[in-house]
This record gives C-alpha cells, structure tokens and sequence, in this order.
C-alpha cells in the first residue's frame, strides 16, 4: 500500500498549499500583489457603505489600465470591431458610419473564413499579419515576413511562449533589467528557470549600460547559470526611460557577442515624451548593424501608446534571424491553446493600419495627439509635484505610462515596516493606500539596487483627477515623514540632492 | 571564457531546435499537427492555381470550429456584444435591435469599469462570474460561489493554470483517458510531468470503468509516478461519449478513494443527442454524494455547444472544495496574464443567461433546437455511413462534435506507412487529405489501445455539404482498401462485424 498512499495530500485529504507546485508558489507578480489585494479589500468595505476610510473612493495606479481610468476606447477602430461582432450591421450598415469603417470591415469579414466566432490559424489571420509586416517595413525600413510574425493575447502571452522555449532548466538564465516589469521574473520561475538581473542607471535617465550587461553576464555565468537572452523593455517599465541610439547599439553588439536572444519588449513604442530619444526598434538597430546572426523576438501590444485596449488582449511578435525549424516549435506552442482572441487579433490590424481617408484621418490624427499631449502634460504635473517633496527624486518623464520615484524611508519607518513583516516601499505604499486610497505598486516588486527603495505609479488618472491626486499623495508622504521623524532633528529641512 | 562559451547556442551562433527546451520539443499536439500542415500547403497550391489536387478546397474536420464551417454565431449574444464594442451604439441604439439586447448592453456597460478595454480583475469581471453561479446553481441545484468561478480565454487556459498548479516535476503524473483530447497530455509534458493513460471502453459506447482506473492508478504508482488528479471529458473527445450516471458516480468515489483532483471537462456539456444519457455534472454527483473532500474543477465554454463561439476565446472554470489560500495560487497565476478578453467573458455571461422577453426567448430557443437537432442528424448521417464501410465500425454519435471511427489498416497499408515512417491511421488519414480534402485527425495522436486505429472526424461541415463530404469519405476508403488488398484473397468481402 506503500506507493498507493503516497498521493495522498499532505497531513491530510484536502489539497492545501504546500501540495502544489513549488515553482508556483514560488512565483511573484507584485503589479496585481498583496497592495491590490487590500485595494480590493478596501472597496468591497466602501461598497458596503463602511465609512471608515478618508475617501470614497480606492484609484488604481497600480497597472497601466487607461480605460478604467476615463480615457475613451479609438472611435474608428471600435466602429469596424462593432459591425465585425454583429455581421448584420455588416448589411444594413450603420448611418452614423463612415464609407471606410464600412469597407474596412467588409475587408476582414471577408478575408477571414468564419470571423470573429472561428479559431483561427494559430499565428494569427494572415490578413492581420500582413498588415502588421507593411507596418513594420514602414517604420523601420527593412522586409517584415508575416511568417514570422504571432498574434498574441496581448503581449504577455508572446513573452510566455518565449521563455518557455528558451528556459531549458534549472541552470537557465534570462538577463532582465533591474527594476523591471515583472512578468518576465515570475515566467522565468515557472519555467524552472531564473532571472539574471543588470541594474539600470538610475543617475542616467534609467538607462542600459554595457558594461553592466558584461557584469551581469560574468555574475550569472560564475554562479553556474547559462544566460539564454536578454530582455530589454524600451521604453523601460517600471522606469519610463527612453533608450539612446548608441544604448540600442551597444546591446545589440552585446547579443551578437554573447549569443544571446534579444527579447525586445517594446509594447510602449508609442509613448515617447518631449526631449527624450524617440524610439527606435531594436529591429531596425540589428539590421543597420548588419548583425544578422542576433535572433531577435520584438512584442507590441494594443494595450498601451494611445488606443490603450488592455481588455481586448491584442497583441504581436515578430521574430527575425529565427530558423524556420525553431518557428516551428513555437507554432505548435501557440497551437495548444489554439488561437488567440480574433477581436483582439482585430484590434492590432486597426493599431498597425489607421484609417487613410480624410475625414477619419484626420479624426484619427487629433485624437492621438491630444491623447498623447495629455499623456505628457500628466506625467510632468506628478514627476514635478514629486520632486517638490522632501526625501523624494524622480527621474523626468520620457516614455511609457509610469514613473518611479526614489523615496528616502525614514529609519523609524524602516524599523516599523520590518515589525510589519514588509520591505519599506511596501510598508510606505500601503500607508498611501490606507491614507488616500492610491494604488501604487513597491519598488521591490519590480527589483530595485539594495538599500534604494521606490515606487511605480502611473499618471493615467484623468486630467480632470490629476491635480486632487497629485495633492492627496503629498500629503501622505508629508504626513509620513512626520509621523516617522527621529525626534532628534528635524524632519527633512530640504530636499535631498545627494541621491 | 569557458564559462562564457557555456551560452553558445549549439554548433554556432544561430539559435538552433537543439538549443531549445527539450520538454517544448517533446510536447505534441495532433489536433494542429502533421496532417494540418500538409492541408494548409495544398491551401496554398489551391489558391495559387495549382490544378494537380482532385478537389477545390480542404474542408477542415480536425477541429470542432463550427461557424469556420457555415454556422451562424448566436443572434442576440452577437447583438449585445456589438453595442458593448462600441458605447456610441449604446446611447444612439440600433432599431432593429430589441429593448432586451439595448438593456442587457447596458447592464454590462454600467457594472464593468472600462468597458472591454480595460483589463479586468484576473478572475474576470464580477457581473458575469454571478452570472456563472446562478447558472450553475440552476443546473445542478447545489450553491455556486462567485469567488470560485475564473473567466478564461476558452476552457484550454484553464486547463493550463490547474496543470501548472498541480504537476510539481516529472514524478507527478495525472490520470487522463486514451484516446484523450490531446490538450491535457501536451500540457502534462511541458509541465515536466506526464500522463498515466486509462482506457476507454470501446465496446461499451467508450465509457470509463472503475476498475479501469483502479489499473490505471496502481500501474502509475508501480512506475514511481504520484497521481494527482483525473481527467475526465464527459462528452467525450474524441470519443462523443455521454457517461452514465453510475459510471459518474463511481469516478467521484475513485478520487475520494485515491485523492485525485478531479477535473471535469465539460465544455460539451448541451451536445448530448438521441438515446444517449443525459448529461449530469461532476459537481451535481459529487455533492449528491456528499462527496466534499474531493476537489473537483469544472470547465466550460463558449467554443462548442450550439453557440460555437471559439473565435472569442470565451470561458470559465469552478473550483468546489479548495481551499481559500489555493485559491490564492490559482488567482496569482491568472493575474500573471493580466486577464482574460473581456469580450469573451461578457460571451460568457451570454451563453449560460440566455435572453427572458418572450420575443427573444423564442427566437433563441429556435435556434438553439435548430442547431442541435442538426448536429444530431449530421452525426448520425456520418456514423451511418462509417458503419457501411468494409473495415470500419463506428460507436453511435451520443455526445461532442465528433466520431472517432475503428479502422482496420491492410497489412500492405502498415507496411507503406512503415516505409514513409507513419503511424498506420495517420497514412491513411494523409491518403485521405490528399485524395478527397478532408482533414481529420489520426487516432494515435489521441491514443487508442494498441494495435487498433482510428481517425477522429467532427460532423460539422454544413447540412448542404455533409453528403458529399460522406460520399468522398467512403470513396476514398473503398479505394484505399482496393489498393492495399492483399492479391491473394478478395479484399473484405463483408464488413466486419467482429472488432
């Protein structure tokens, strides 16, 4: 009976925790973590006419969401999905439509046996990945094989694809940034694999540094690991950082010496502010440097720029310099969950080919801009209302939805948040949820230079709670220091420049 | 630099099949494999004007994906979602659409923050998670807790999250049927465990005996692998078979006698036809039988049923005995992916709370009788036909979208596909493609006891094309036959009655 009895649950007949995969349990993913989850606490105490908080309402700053947040869904896209959904509209037509939402759905209702209602081929429709190919040539001046390009359930599901078919074991490495967005971190754990982290440079604008990326490379390979890609997330979440054309040189370089797959997350192409270097894809980068032997993988997603369709899930990759056995294998991955979403397959068809006629364009045009005017205005009202606070810096904002400000915690709050059980960002960031009902994710989720502590916010709020949010999370940080002052001196007589 | 060149990917600087993880290698998945591929090059030939093929076009029977086949997507579901897609058709309307579907539209709109462009909570929007309960609730009698319902892009992402949960290294095995839906083996494998395979039984209408899995269990134990849960597909895939209620009752009290989780896959849970037994739900027969330690998940879908909505990627699973910090895990790993597509959830909500004005209600309730009643003739109008065959029985349709014919391969025929390096059903179901278009799936990539050979067919293609579908079917066998006869004795002068 020996063998028989050895399934049975631990210390019991009920499956508990410590039955299950270690791996998962082992796994974080801290932008929907223990903060949320008293987020989440919290409103159900609100909904249920509690009035013990100091606001009415919990804001989620916590995830790059615009939509929930007030911005309105892409007016022209969203015509062609609603005709698409209900093929009668498709015949009778919509008044208030134009002549090219009409085509334009006639186009894909065509083109795609079935529509919306039938799997689809695994990579994608072709007729999707095709206009995703002409708007890669477009931008970055080189062929694009719609072969060689997956549609995805937003980006996620590529990057999951991905580091399964890299993460071989135990000894695998992925190098990732530090701090860093992370869904690659709790991938690489279950996959069995880890994550070799190189610290950004947070004096520089958060940027990429080769030297590091050596450094980081001769760490994980000296601690026995074999590092198998390198994932850079430009612009860079958590850190909003813009990459320079001779940062995207030197990495590619930096593959091509040390064999490594590129995995170039670049889902915030879109959101590039003012001064910073405008974006260019690392695709463009490898081929300009010849560098034709770097495998690369680039991910988009309509998740973010200015159409911000997180609940559709689109998204893409292309890959480059892959053998067409290896595609293969990642065929038949994509295969075993059949097929993404063909809405959101959809929506990336409408991201990558905007419409041309001069009345949408142009409605098209306006919209973006003043979505992403809007965007830039917000992300400089809370990075110059952040670094008008005591023991608080912030890098300007270049890119992507977030910033993530360095935050001087008190020592008395360091002690505080150790008797609590948590790191000091997460002591301090439930404090600001407990207080303001800002949601804002630590620093420590993301991976941070030991000692520093930050946290990640989004300036998504709408122009019009902006300003109330930016004054809510003031008061809370003054509050915080002085309730963590040392009695001995004075509570941060000036701003700290020395960080 | 030894530990340097540890990263070189094998025999050179371009990623190679051999640098990849071996368990993505290992993984297969015949529903989109060999045969398919090869129908999607005479595609291309086809459209490229390449006349050498003895039809005009591939008709794809290897997956249920019934609107790709010429079946209408649900008309109320369909309108509602379009006014959801776009909120400009909520506040206009549309006039020919009902107040029913103008009121539902904004019952979704109003309880979900974003609309579907926003991400959702992980587990999937609340309203629809309600829905789910009442449904089941209503279903089975026994309560259904909304915190236990998970929204998923289809049943297959949840298979993957309870896989990944529970297969802890490649010790771990779980109990699934033979033949078996390709999806849970596949998924074993990359989760680095595997499956112990029990039989179905082929003379008893494919049913799952008790003793069966007693075998099963202690053959897994005696090869020093843990089970940790049991698949059970009711209906049947590939086998349509619709379990009794004693066969149920007996699979719940094998998992409380062994601890199995058990997960019940019961996506085609409203195509049960004629005679067969009805569908009970494993969740019902577990609480009838006060079964409550015995952990149990149930998977459903908008893919199959009368509403075929695989496109959308819509669906749901529920956990009955788990425990709250379980749960948690499960809840981590679907937050990992953000959330499901919203569009698919609120088609969620659609198929299990079915429109109530009389109107509606009729109109639904006669396409959804329509529906039904025609896959019921199709499958008996296929399975007749299979049984006219020399060489072939075929268990009456009960369930599902699919037959799952017996054929006996010709010696001469093995030995062929010996040389070609193929197993017997999948040269016979190339032959097939080649000769007639057809695509079905070989029964070896389900698996079958050996020595027998099957193929899996679904009897979706439209009632106007099913005929000629059968003719070139049993044409293309009789053929085969004729061909691989053995010179010396007639070949199969009666149809055999003896498998």
């Amino acid at each position: 009976m020996a063998a028989l009895l050895r399934s049975r649950f631990v210390g019991g007949s009920i499956l508990k925790v410590a039955d299950l995969n270690p791996l998962v349990l082992k796994a974080e993913y801290a932008v929907r973590g223990q903060i949320l989850q008293r987020a989440m606490e919290i409103e159900a105490d609100i909904k249920a006419g509690n009035a013990k908080w100091p606001f009415d309402r919990v804001v989620r700053c916590n995830i790059g969401n615009p939509q929930a947040l007030g911005q309105t869904p892409p007016k022209f896209a969203r015509q062609v999905l609603s005709m698409i959904m209900n093929p009668e509209l498709l015949a009778t037509g919509v008044s208030s439509y134009s002549t090219e939402v009409l085509e334009r759905a006639r186009t894909y209702a065509t083109a795609i046996k079935g529509g919306v209602g039938a799997y689809s081929d695994s990579k994608g429709v072709r007729i999707v990945r095709d206009e995703v190919a002409a708007f890669i040539e477009q931008r970055d001046g080189y062929p694009s094989d719609p072969e060689a390009i997956y549609l995805t359930d937003g980006a996620s599901a590529g990057v999951r694809h991905l580091t399964q078919l890299l993460l071989r074991g135990p000894q695998d490495a992925i190098l990732a940034p530090s701090p860093q967005y992370p869904l690659y971190s709790a991938l690489a754990t279950l996959g069995n694999g880890s994550i070799a982290p190189y610290y950004l440079d947070e004096e520089a604008d958060w940027s990429v540094a080769v030297d590091e990326l050596e450094r980081a490379y001769a760490a994980a390979a000296k601690a026995g690991n074999i590092p198998r890609g390198l994932v850079i997330i430009n612009p860079g979440n958590p850190t909003g950082a813009s990459l320079t054309r001779e940062a995207l040189d030197g990495i590619v370089h930096f593959c091509q010496r040390r064999d490594l797959v590129l995995l170039a997350d670049e889902v915030y192409q879109e959101n590039v502010y003012g001064t910073a270097p405008p974006f260019v894809s690392l695709k463009k980068v490898m081929r300009d440097l010849r560098a034709d032997d770097v495998p690369l993988v680039s991910f988009h997603s309509i998740s973010k720029g200015f159409t911000g369709e997180c609940g559709l899930r689109g998204g893409y990759f292309e890959l480059a310099n892959f053998r067409t056995d290896v595609r293969a294998q990642l065929t038949k991955l994509a295969s075993i969950s059949l097929c993404s979403n063909v809405v959101g397959q959809i929506g990336v068809g409408l991201m990558v080919n905007p419409p041309t006629s001069p009345e949408e364009k142009s409605a098209y045009e306006a919209d973006r801009d003043a979505k992403l005017d809007s965007l830039e205005r917000r992300a400089e009202l809370v990075a110059d209302a952040l670094n008008a606070l005591p023991g608080v810096s912030c890098a300007r904002a270049q890119g992507a939805l977030y910033l993530f400000p360095n935050i001087e915690v008190p020592p008395k709050a360091v002690d505080a948040a150790a008797a609590a059980g948590l790191q000091p960002d997460a002591f301090y960031s439930l404090r600001m949820l407990e207080s303001t009902g800002l949601v804002v994710v630590p620093g420590s989720g993301f991976g941070q230079k030991n000692g520093t502590w930050h946290f990640r916010t989004t300036f998504l709020p709408s122009p019009d709670d902006i300003e109330s949010v930016v004054a809510r999370l003031a008061g809370f940080h003054r509050g915080f220091l002085e309730e963590f002052a040392d009695p001995a001196e004075p509570a941060h007589p000036s701003p700290s420049s020395d960080l």
